[in-house]
């Protein structure tokens, strides 16, 4: 058996979740706390990697061994030890055969726009401030275009090795609330950089720098042919699909 | 003629509102970037002191003269001089008679709990966290007593000097939005750290820690028959009603 732990951070501090040399990471700081709780050493394996500056209302990460303290005393005692930044909403025991990234089936990210002329003085890390006024139904409408399944490799940073660039969008709509847009974009999986490079190549769209439409940038497989990957701090890991 | 500013602000790194020789204020942080706009001193005025670490949503400001810039300019030049954590919504034009303080009707706060047993790593400067549950009409009902012409003085901290302490409360009201409570306080005025006591009292009648109701503690014109000051960090002016 395994220990799961359903978390929440805010990434402004850290250079994404992976163990970094230099720079603080979301892993190294969880992994402390849970070492110092449980007074010996632990592996602690993500759902993902994720960017410097990105978010997450839930992220999933397991040990490869029984906590061997109640799961639901874990939350608090976990909390006690970590940053205001980082909270442990949930552990669970799971079979061996769990593993945090290889049994997602699929996940949910989230990007919040503010979009106003002025900033929001409670969202600078949170949000991606864009002045001009953004459609809602026209950013869901040209985004329809990702849906499906394709080879997205016009939508991966072009520093990434990956070769298998074939996934699986289900989702890509977005929603005003006041000031904000939320678009909620689904897949089986996500190249480098792929929601921020969708995001901000709808937006390139409808300022008109790109005056294509996403379905011949999906048929160019070329990173340049796609726009401007969005800001880190609009980016939320919302949910995981297990 | 007069510029008057509607301005929000995130309160965690200031002194409050007020200038302090020694830390930073909004109202010295703002002043320097109209200041330096400008080219010219201003006596900059605010709709009222707020502690340290309190926020505003919308909180009132105004110079003793005209901006000499187009109002509809004003708050994308000034946010551009101001840090991340204070931002100008709007500025408008007044008669010489508006003073944002003496001209104010009324106000409303808004005080937010996070009600739950695990933190939120989005909010620990913006919410109280509290791990027992609430029931928000409990709260709407037990501040009930707090409405309508009192003498507030058991909710006034013991430190100030103000000897008029008869206030109008127009609304109490708790509101539940998923794991966060928010409560509406409005009255024509308030004294020094009322609405943190309100809020303190309320909590601490529905833990037990005090055993009278509101209307008693109110009879009683002295601090310490209230409750608890709430954290700072929880509260927010809202509006100020002119």
């Amino acid at each position: 058996m395994k220990t799961a732990f359903m978390i929440a951070y805010k990434g402004t501090r850290y250079a994404g979740w992976q163990v970094q040399d230099k720079f603080p990471s979301v892993q190294k700081t969880l992994q402390n706390a849970i070492e110092d709780l449980l007074g010996r050493s632990v592996k602690l394996s993500g759902c993902s990697r994720t960017d410097s500056g990105v978010h997450a209302r839930e992220y999933w990460c397991h040990i490869d061994s029984l906590a061997g303290v109640p799961d639901e005393k874990l939350p608090l005692a976990l909390n006690l030890r970590l940053p205001d930044d980082i909270s442990v909403l949930k552990a669970v025991t799971v079979d061996d055969s769990f593993h945090s990234r290889y049994s997602a089936k699929g996940k949910q990210y989230v990007y919040v726009i503010r979009n106003s002329y002025i900033k929001d003085p409670f969202s600078p890390d949170t949000a991606y401030l864009y002045k001009k006024p953004l459609d809602a139904d026209e950013i869901t409408r040209i985004g329809a275009g990702y849906l499906g399944t394709h080879d997205f490799r016009s939508f991966m940073a072009a520093r990434s090795k990956i070769t298998d660039t074939v996934r699986t969008v289900t989702e890509f709509r977005a929603e005003r609330d006041g000031e904000y847009i939320k678009i909620y974009v689904s897949a089986n999986g996500f190249l480098y950089n792929m929601v921020r490079i969708m995001v901000g190549t709808v937006l390139d769209i409808i300022s008109g720098r790109i005056r294509v439409g996403v379905a011949e940038i999906i048929e160019r497989k070329e990173r340049k042919a796609a726009g401007r990957t969005a800001p880190a701090q609009g980016l939320f890991l919302n949910r995981v699909f297990y």
